[in-house]
Parts: C-alpha cells; structure tokens; sequence
C-alpha cells in the first residue's frame, strides 16, 4: 500500500520532542550553582520526583532536583503541533479516585475536561467483522460482541472480586498469594473462561494497551493486585474503573496537556530543576548522601530515588544495595509501548456517531481514543500498539507502520482516516530515560519473592515513582502518591 | 542453637575473595597504556570473555580485555584455606559433552579429576524422614523415595521428551512455544504431576541449585530450552545429563579449581587484562567503537560485550541499543543464589557409605556435593542456598544462617557436621559484578517475546557470556562456547 499523498508531516520522536514541548511551555529555572548542596536531594523530575520536591519546599526544607533529560515530565509529555495546538504523547487521562494528580494539577492551576465519550464504540474481530455499540453498557467500554462478551464478563467479574483479597500494600501477603504469582494470566484466563481465540486477542488488546505486554508476560498476583489499586483509600478497585472511560480512568484531561502539570510544579520550585544530568551514584556516608552525575556531584542528608526501577538498579550505589532490592530492580522491566497519533482537521468520526474509542483483534492498532483538543477545532486520533504488535513494528520502516496503522483507522472510522494533516508517533522503549512504558510488567514470582523490597528505604535511599504505589500504580496518580509518600518520610528523617 | 566453639574463621565474602585468590595464583598482567587502541575490545574477563580474546589473538589481532573487577574469571573463583588448600565458590563442575571448557582446560594445562560420587546419597523428606538410597539408580542423583519418585519420572520423563522439540538456537520458534512460553513451570509441574506438596518442595530443592529461583519465576519454555541445550551438536540435551553427577554436569572438577582456567588464559594474554575498569559507555561511530570507562578509553574496530545480561543493560550505548535488545536485558534478572561451605579436617561421611549429596526439602540447605581436595587430606562440604531460601536468609545475621546450615548438614551425615574447622560463605546476589547466579532467570515471554535479540550484533557490538549459548548455556562451557562464537563473528567483520 502506498503512503497516502495527504500525509504532510511525520516524527518518530525522542528527545527532540522535549525540547520543543519545552519552547511553549514554562521552563524550570537551571540553577547549578544552588544545587551543590541541599537537605534533599531528588533524582527525577517525574511526577513522582517533582511532587516529592513540592512537599518539601513547602515543609520548609531545600531540595536539589536533578533529572537526566532536557526536560521535566517524565512519562508525561506535550508535543506542539501547528498553530498553537497540541497533542499529548505520554499519560494523559485521568478520573475517580485519582485524587492526588487531581489535586495537584488544580493546585498548580491546570484545569480539566471531559474526554470526548458520545457515540457508540467501534469492536472489529478477529475475523475482520466490525460492530459498533454503546459506550454505556453495564459492561463500560468492554465490547458487547456475542463471541467474546461473555467471556469479558466472566474474566472481569472473577478478577475484581479475587482482587478484594490482595493488600495494596503487601500483595505478597495475600491468602492465595503463592497460588496466584505461580502462573501468569494467560494460564488464568485459559483455565477459567473459554479461552477462545477471539477472547484471548482481546485480552492481549487490553494488555498491550494497559501494561504495553501479552498476558503471558504478567503475574496474576500482579494483575490482581493492579486492579486492587484502581481506587483509593474509599473505594476498592476494580478492573472496570481502570478501564474505563465514564466513571473510569479515562474520563476526564488535562487542560494543556499532562505535562503542564510537571512543568508548573517545577517552575514553582524555588531552585528549579537541574537538566541533563543524569545520575551515575550515590554514595552514602556516616553524615549524608552524595549524588554524582557527569562533572556535577551534589550533597544532602537524604535522597529520593524517582525514577522507573529498571533505571534505579542501573545507579551505583556505595554501599551496594542489599540484594533483594538490587534484584528487585531486575525483575521490573518496563512495558514495551508505542502511540500513534493521527490528526485530522476535524474530528470526523464524530459526526458517524462514534465515540472515537475502539477495541479490535487486529493490530497495529488495537485501543484508540478521541484525543482532539476540548473545542474540537481539531481532529486527533490516538492509538496505542503495545506488547507484541509494538515489538513486530518497531523495527519496521515507519512507512509500513504508518501504511497499517492507517489502514486500522480505515476499518475503524472510514476512508477519511486514511488522509490525516499530521502525524505523530513515539516509542517509549526506545527512550534512554524510561526503557519502555507505560509501566513496570511484573512477572510471576516478582511480588512474592521481591516485593518486600518496593517501599522499604535504604539508609539514606527513599524510592518513588508510580511503581512504588499502593493507589493507581502504574497511573499518573500513582506517581503523585508515591512522592507525597516518599517527601513524607525524607521529612520525618530530616535533622 | 550456640555457634559451634570448633569455627575458627568464617567469612562472608564479596571483592575481598578475589585478591586472596589472586594472590596464589599467576596474575594477569595490567598493561594499561597498550590497551587505548586494538583491533577489538572485550567488556568482561569471565570465560566468555577471556575465551574470545584468547581466540583473537590467535589469528593475529589485537584484542583488549576490560574487566570491572580486580579479578578475572567471572563466576568462577577460587577462595584459599590455610595451608595451601583452596576452595571454589563459583562454578566448579564439568562433565560429558561440555566439548569446550574441557578443550580449553587441557589447552592452558588444567587438569581434571572425578567429583566424588562413591556411596549413598540422602533424601530429607518434608516431615523429616532420612533416607539413603544408592546413587546409580535410573534416576540417578534423584531420590528415589516412594513418595516424590513416581512424580519425579513423571516430570523428568515428560520434559525431555517436550524438550527435543525445542531449537536450541531459536527456542521461540519451537511449534509450541507460544503455549510454553505462556506458563510457568509451577503451572506445569501442577498440571502434569500429582502436584503433591512433596514434590513442589523437591522441585523447588532442584531448581534453587539449578536456577537460583523457583518454579513460579521460570517460564515452561525456558526450562525446557535449558534442557535441550544440556548436549552438544551430537548428543541432544537431557534433563538428567544437566542434574547428575555420574554422566552428568558435576561428573568432574578442574585441578587447581575451575577459576585457575581464567587466570591461566589470561596470563597467556600478550595484552594481559585491564582490571578494575567498570565500563559504563559504549559509542559507535562510523569507522570505529570507542569503550569508556572512569578516566579510561579505548578505540577498536569491534567490541565483545561479555557481561551478563542484566549488566549488559547498564552500559549507556551511544546510539542507544535497539529497544527490543535493551527490553531483553530488562527481563533477564540473575537468579538468587548463596554456597555455603563447610571445612572439616576430613571428609567424615565417606567413611559412613555417603556420597556426600544430598537432595532435601528442609532448607536453607537442600542440595550438596563432596568438594573435598582430589586426595581427600580436608573435608569440603558445599551447600547450595538458592531462590527463595537464599533470599529468606541473606537479610538475617551470618549467626543464624549458620546455625541453621551446620543443622542441616549434621541432619545429613550426623553431628560431626556441627563442628568444622572453617566456614566460607558467598552471597553471589551481593556481588555488584554479577548481580546474581549461576544465570539468568527468564520469566514467562522472555525468549518468545524478547529472544530474537540475543545474539544479534548491534553495529560494531557483538554479544558473549554464557546466556548467549546454544549449548550449555548457563554453564562455564557455555560461556566458552559463547566466546569461541563471538570471537568467529568478530574476526569475519574485521578489516
């Protein structure tokens, strides 16, 4: 198939992305020299790490933030495109019971809005057929196709209440524990629903979408213990909210885009953030902590480490960590996820009475969302191709990948997708700084037998980043959380 | 329970180890001016990497050896008792279609002799029943009692046969491998067996020694990868000839101890082998590869990474490593594994009909073999501590582990075992440089979703260490035959 002529523009970003995202947007002060020395050192300017700096400003202390990229956000991030508009090419959606981000993003002064959610859902299967239904069936977003419905029903119904059972903050205690990080959730789903072909590609849709893996790469304990953690201190999780659009995860953006959230934290913070510095070790003494990076070292009494743990076990550390929390770090590779963005002049699909939102066997693209700007002047199409589907296309020509992207979208919403204004696609695996997204894929084995060593501080050494979450782990909320709780304990440490 | 007043000296060891050893033995030389420029540079001087740049050199190119350490040989090392007597704490066992070790062995002048294999090995059940049973059974080193024996056929039986279909240089395209890389061996071992809780303890005691892991952290396919390549190109793998001692992979030992091989090839090196330079970057450029390390670089026309995989990951790569290759080292963590070994002035249970091997399900100690000197003139008995015992043990005092291993080995062959004359412990976890042992761990997914990575230069950077081997893989001949493999890719691409 030939690359449609009306394609103007496309970008296979890295860190190119950052810079310009940075040029609209403010910037965090670059102050060295007040670096040198602090109470509190955090590495990361994530969510994690910049809500972590937050909190101890505000306690009165000083912190050093020093972040590897040439920008702040981590996993989060806006790409400018003409005209003043932009797209959002890193978490982006937010809903009930993500307090933390919620109100972090209104302390900062970043508004909301609802996520585009009129019109029916598209489902296409594997045999190429392709139904539309109503978003608003008790199963959510799920699709209603008779061939896998039920199934959905049965996974779904089964999870959420197997997952009233796992702590969120030791899941590694559960009753059925052992039972439950033995298998993975392939071996589950196969021994308790049909384990249809048809059913079994949904749920890699899902997967691929929600950890950016196959279900064969993820623990049951671990899947049911991501599910625990979609609520909050009120309300029990379920899997339902976190896949969601209405009353879910995916109900409500960001005015300006997620990453506003992280810029405006970090351009508040009274010595700015430290770019392009990544660090190499940390040493800790009888009095402190030192943070080195390229010709830059730092000093504090305390340090907080917010960054992905497959990035955190790539430090050195002196004195080394103990061993089951450099092995924990081993065991928590990042998912492997891409999104491809297609932008439109208008939102098209609107007007067929569709909802933008789509689950289908048939990859690249499996999940979208409508991402267009709140006034809709803008049509903006987001696709995620994650576990398999991004590992077969990754080392394609983005050509081809751009070819049978299009060609989803085609079955999807119609021909007019085929002739999109724009194009933006990004790899979070192949960004230095995540080593994949949009979360760590915890195996079987990796909460029983590692899991103790999530939280539990090393000296000196406190951990965050959204992993280290016992509310909406993996989300952006999590990450909030996860430097609340870490600003929290550094604070009651500090002499 | 008191220590024993008979323990004179006890160590845990990390990098102190080594210097002792390095001491007694010939001492690679350290010839850091030569090493700025070569024709290839070699990451690592384990075997792997020492085998590559021993082959190098003799077709006439130059070649540099970095290693992070101030020793050579990797996983293998040598520890000296008093009086001239030495112990190995890494890997130390060779046998039958281990073709390379054994040709290299011979090459630098390493001697072989059997492991000792004469008498009854003991079984300790899970209520605590003892039992001897002769050691050439069909089963050969597994227990044969009543109660797991049954199963252990069962499973043994079934795994070979899976296995032979099972390409040793391309697993994931086994015709099952979807269904075998999408479960553990946990879910098999349930699925296939009686699943008694008996046997899941023996099952564990087995791959705590063999893996450093438990059932639950391996993926089906991975189990019966590592079985097929328990051969050569003439003898397909078997699961028997990868756990026996007559047959099998600890049928023999090198004289003088297995590390004596490394450091033999590598005084043999014109160039000698930098030591203690941890390379932390790699950058490729179009006629070249430039290697970085702390105030240290060095130009070739090639480099041979030959570090495990999970370290591997740690280099910062300039371009950055194809995702799929840098998601590969996400998902290969190291396993879990500790020896603990006893000194006695003589090797006390020979004289009571024992072999000295032991399988138990009562940790922390659960497998053992007769290290004792070829002339049997000191008693060494080695226990592996591995998976879930070494991580349940490594965090408690040195006291307590003690205390319960000596406890064990009396249990075993009766309470002389109460009173060594010296005690050597390494927690190979605690070694920075391995981050684990004896190999990688790979979880459901890894080689299906990951694999293709394994072996495929990147540019100028080509890839050895026992991981990559299509034989033996996770053995010291592995790591040989991984070498041999990358020096032939290397010297190809030379100009």
């Amino acid at each position: 198939m030939k690359i449609q002529p009306g394609i103007t523009r496309r970008r296979f970003l890295g860190a190119a992305a950052a810079s310009a995202a940075m040029a609209t947007l403010p910037l965090p002060r670059r102050a060295e020299a007040g670096l040198r020395r602090a109470d509190v050192i955090v590495v990361g300017a994530g969510l994690a790490g910049l809500t972590a700096a937050r909190a101890i400003e505000q306690a009165g202390r000083s912190v050093a933030v020093v972040e590897a990229r040439d920008r702040v956000g981590g996993r989060t991030l806006n790409h400018p495109l003409s005209g003043g508009a932009y797209t959002e090419l890193g978490g982006m959606f937010t809903g009930p019971t993500q307090d933390r981000i919620q109100a972090l993003a209104a302390a900062v002064g970043v508004g909301t809005f609802p996520t585009y959610n009129t019109g029916n859902n598209v489902f296409v299967g594997g045999d190429g057929r392709r139904e539309e239904y109503p978003n608003n069936t008790p199963l959510g977003t799920a699709p209603v196709d008779p061939v896998v419905a039920p199934d959905i029903v049965l996974a779904v119904t089964q999870l959420d209440q197997m997952s009233q059972s796992v702590p969120v903050d030791s899941p590694w205690t559960a009753a059925s524990a052992e039972q439950w990080d033995g298998q993975t959730l392939d071996t589950w789903l196969r021994a308790n629903t049909s384990g249809s072909a048809e059913f079994m590609q949904v749920t890699s849709a899902a997967t691929e979408a929600i950890f950016g893996c196959e279900p064969r790469e993820l623990s049951l304990l671990y899947t049911l213990f991501y599910i625990a953690v979609s609520g909050n201190e009120q309300n029990a999780g379920t899997f339902e909210r976190n896949f969601n659009t209405a009353g879910g995860a995916q109900e409500t953006r960001f005015v300006g885009g997620a990453q506003t959230i992280a810029l405006q934290v970090a351009s508040q913070l009274r010595r700015g953030v430290l770019l392009g510095k990544p660090v190499s070790k940390i040493v800790q003494t009888p009095t402190g902590v030192v943070v080195y990076s390229d010709r830059f070292k730092a000093k504090a009494q305390r340090v907080i480490v917010a960054i992905p743990p497959t990035l955190a076990g790539c430090i050195a550390y002196d004195p080394p960590l103990p061993p089951l929390r450099d092995q924990l770090t081993q065991h928590m590779p990042q998912g492997t996820l891409m999104k491809f963005e297609a932008i439109y002049p208008t939102p098209f699909w609107r007007a067929k009475g569709l909802s933008g939102q789509v689950v289908s066997e048939r990859g690249p693209i499996k999940v979208t969302f409508d991402t267009s700007p709140a006034d809709g002047s803008l049509g903006i199409m987001m696709g995620f191709i994650g576990g398999h589907e991004a590992r077969a296309w990754e080392d394609r020509s983005p050509q081809d990948l751009q070819t049978a992207a299009l060609q989803n979208l085609a079955t999807y919403f119609g021909n007019e997708a085929l002739t999109p204004s724009d194009i933006v696609t990004i790899n979070w695996s192949a960004e230095t700084w995540n080593r994949g997204c949009p979360v760590a894929v915890l195996g079987p084995g990796t909460l029983l037998d590692f899991g103790a060593a999530l939280r539990v501080p090393v000296g000196r050494i406190h951990w965050a980043g959204t992993e280290t979450s016992t509310y909406w782990n993996g989300y952006m909320d999590g990450a909030v959380r996860s430097g609340e709780r870490a600003a929290a304990e550094v604070l009651a440490a500090l002499v």
